[in-house]
């Protein structure tokens, strides 16, 4: 029996490497009734991409204009080349129909969506250790020195933000850490403040002293 | 791996006849890590009632002394003849010690504590409807019509302090119960505002870019 009926809004974010990629895909593989939202940008697909899979891939026209008709829960302009953004109808219609939705977005997008959505939970995947994360960074072995060093110092500046967040799940081994998450899920289901409709039915009814 | 080495104080109320006890001690089967708070009180013990494992029994002499001696985390003093209280002593050390402890009390005993231990964690054992509960304590069968009356009375003004707690779970099901509070004790340890240790580790080392 499902106590709160209306789906979370779960914000997803952590340094490249950290794999929240991993803990997403699993999250969404063992909960049929849990949903990823997919971002739309201005870039062009790379090798493999799929529109409406990967991204929803738009000319920037078609993104201003959906910018203008408050078409995005939150967006941002990267470098003034490329825009990226989270449509906003998906995801409230899932969470409408009690669907819990993931949104795996950076630290900038989270602040967006904490202050516009104050429902939404934010989950940040930290690494068991800096030196991990940076052998996980080295590991991945299609980068030079320079470009490895470049973003493990963004990914350092993304743990700054680490502390906005409503939990920290440190991703050692990913099973944990998938757990961890289903449970912070089930947790914020009973939370007392998305649980008026419970209230009002226990109280309110017919069966008073 | 825990992310977080400090026992989580659990407050577990709700009114009679909602299965706490029932939760409680599956809680602590499951978890021989958890840890269960016994009360003193300095009322008689009943039939079958042990010393040091139902309750502490003390003389009221004792007991006054013990509250002169701040040995109380909350206690109270029912209908001008006997003290309940918890002891310290026992749910600190365990804390310390990285136990999670629980404390199953009335609703004024869960406020005291939240006040005292703003870390505490305030779990409200709700019943699926009003109409159950009442099933629940006629079911008990031990009691006349106008005790129960009188009891589901006292429950239904216990239920009215629902809000003030953190978590609210209903018992239907008593397995799917325990497993909304064990959720909620992991989902608690992963909470930012406990994670002071884990952010200062991975930010405050010597792995800055």
């Amino acid at each position: 029996m499902k106590q709160n009926r209306k789906g979370l809004l779960l914000v997803v974010s952590g340094p490249a490497g950290v794999g929240k990629g991993t803990i997403d895909t699993a999250l969404i593989e063992r909960n049929p009734d849990m949903k990823m939202s997919i971002s739309a940008t201005t870039r062009n697909p790379r090798p493999g991409e799929i529109d409406g899979v990967h991204y929803f891939f738009k000319s920037s026209e078609e993104f201003e204009r959906m910018i203008e008709n408050d078409e995005f829960l939150e967006y941002m302009h990267v470098f003034n080349t490329n825009y990226y953004g989270t449509p906003r109808l998906f995801v409230e219609e899932e969470l409408k129909s009690g669907h819990d939705v993931i949104l795996e977005i950076d630290v900038q997008g989270a602040m967006k969506i904490r202050d516009s959505y104050p429902d939404a939970v934010l989950i940040f995947i930290a690494p068991p250790s800096m030196s991990e994360l940076k052998a996980r960074l080295i590991g991945r072995g299609t980068e030079t020195a320079d470009a490895v060093e470049k973003r493990y110092a963004t990914a350092f500046d993304e743990m700054r933000y680490m502390d906005r967040y409503d939990y920290i799940v440190v991703n050692n081994v990913v099973d944990v850490a998938v757990c961890r998450v289903e449970a912070i899920i089930e947790a914020e289901k009973c939370r007392t403040v998305r649980s008026e409709a419970l209230i009002n039915r226990l109280l309110g009814g017919s069966e008073k002293p």
